[in-house]
């Protein structure tokens, strides 16, 4: 992103040099997540979150690089979670090296972030992140729990996509605001506003996920429908009377087939459920948009609102 | 251990009480290896190393079963790593649920064994502790990049094993002793006199690893040994004028055929490498007494003493 680009490139050239390590194979696996892109959405949530207090900016930057690291570590477990092959376009540690070596790629990733907030961080600060850790993995085993479950409710996907998602961009908010001294309810509306918008984010995530499938046929499928992880756009076409039946007769096959497949893309066109799922990303940037009210006229307001519109616009 | 029996008791009881969980998997997965056996070896070194100070037992105890979950976590991690089908004799979480859910229960551990960290540690230990498990992992990824090294050193090996397992024992001494308040000279013996014998004891391991093999012929194969991990044995023979290039010829091939694997077996009774290999394990519990000789006549010495004589005769 062009308008934080400056912080970027700091918060970058701290993780690269602060990983620097003398295994070849954690160094490419570092270089590899740190080079192969993303939008360091969390650790700018840290930084802006601290403007609205007052921050050493040296410590603060520390903190939102473990934030990131933190973030990386997940990413080199979830590619072993989903066997996937590309992880932003790249081929992933898992990939490259095999589920042995990527799963203690990911702990020595972990235990770098911990380094940072055990070093950085207040106690309690300390304490609550640690918590986030523990939903984020708990997230995670119960999306396996609830692989194929075709009687899956909104409520269950929303309090998975919280601990999955959310949680760590509200607590990136909450410990930047603390650490800069941010208390009461400003430290709280800065916590919801993220926490509001992870879960918008999430789900752009899960549409976007569907996007392009609408227009080809054959024998390709959405990865995660694949694999029995149904997201919002799956759940609304459950939920829908015109197509739930047939949905669940495909979906509840051993194995589905190409001609399958061409009628799941068929009905997703049609329900517009693409469309359904948007309305929730609307909704939440709203709730967002609601606790960003309240927020004093600073540079970091502004910026946050430029976050909340590229949710709504992102395409990739 | 018949001796730690109440302590381990009491670690056992706060340790299940302390993971329930909602989660089918993770309250099995827990379940599963807390009777699944093991020695809480670290565990008991943090409450005798402990003994030496002031402490309050309570808290003693919550850190002592923080180190077990987190030797717990690198279990399960360690399984997805060596693709293991059993672990102390029972299916492990990987073998159970797939390598993609075991890696998430194994970081939901690493979570709550922090938790009790962050909540019961001075920043010094936590500062320390979070180091150790840094080094265990790369001490893993290390071991991956050394696979199918037939130049392996000694060196090599002793600085695989002080990070994958010497330096947690070592840690869990440390911090049972800081948090008593023992400081200076005292702390240091009981860090190195814990070191010493998690060298002794990884070795150990690594020699029961081909008891039973020396004695049967046919396909099997020490697991390490097929994957491309070289122990002391090995490197031993390795080492060995006598059996060094034939030991080359064998474990250089790509397919390793039954008639290799008998000549292998017939050299290491040839050789006897067991046996030169428990010399070093002797060596480094001679080191480990060292260590203990200074420390005062309390009753958690003649505990020490026990747990080293247990290593020279242990079986399993």
């Amino acid at each position: 992103m062009e308008r934080f680009a400056a912080l970027i490139e700091k918060i970058d050239a701290f993780m690269v040099n602060y990983c620097k390590s003398t295994s070849l194979i954690l160094d490419t696996a570092v270089k590899d997540l740190l080079y192969g892109g993303g939008k360091r959405l969390r650790p700018i949530m840290v930084m802006l979150a601290g403007s609205f207090g007052d921050y050493d900016e040296d410590r603060l930057l520390r903190i939102a690089a473990g934030i990131e690291l933190l973030h990386m570590a997940t990413l080199v477990h979830d590619d072993i979670i989903d066997e996937a092959r590309l992880r932003r376009g790249r081929i992933t540690a898992q990939e490259k090296f095999g589920n042995d070596v990527a799963v203690f790629v990911g702990d020595f990733l972990l235990t770098k972030s911990y380094s940072l907030f055990v070093d950085n961080l207040s106690q309690h600060s300390l304490v609550k992140l640690n918590k986030v850790v523990k939903m984020v993995c708990i997230g995670e085993i119960r999306q396996y729990e609830e692989k194929y479950d075709l009687d899956l409710s909104l409520i269950d996907y929303f309090k998975r996509i919280r601990r999955k998602t959310a949680l760590l961009f509200a607590i990136s908010a909450y410990i930047g605001a603390y650490e800069a001294g941010v208390r009461g309810k400003r430290l709280f509306q800065l916590y919801k506003f993220a926490l509001e918008m992870g879960m918008a984010f999430q789900i752009q995530d899960d549409i976007l996920d569907f996007i392009g499938d609408e227009d080809t046929t054959g024998k390709e499928i959405n990865q995660d429908l694949a694999s029995g992880i149904y997201t919002l756009p799956v759940i609304c076409l459950l939920k829908d009377e015109r197509y739930s039946s047939r949905t669940r007769n495909i979906l509840g096959k051993k194995d589905i087939s190409r001609q399958d497949i061409a009628v799941l893309k068929e009905m997703f066109k049609e329900s517009n459920v693409l469309e359904t799922s948007r309305t929730y990303v609307k909704k939440f940037l709203d709730r967002a948009i609601d606790y960003l009210k309240y927020l004093p006229d600073i540079e970091a307001k502004k910026d946050f609102q430029f976050i909340l519109n590229l949710q709504l616009q992102r395409k990739a």
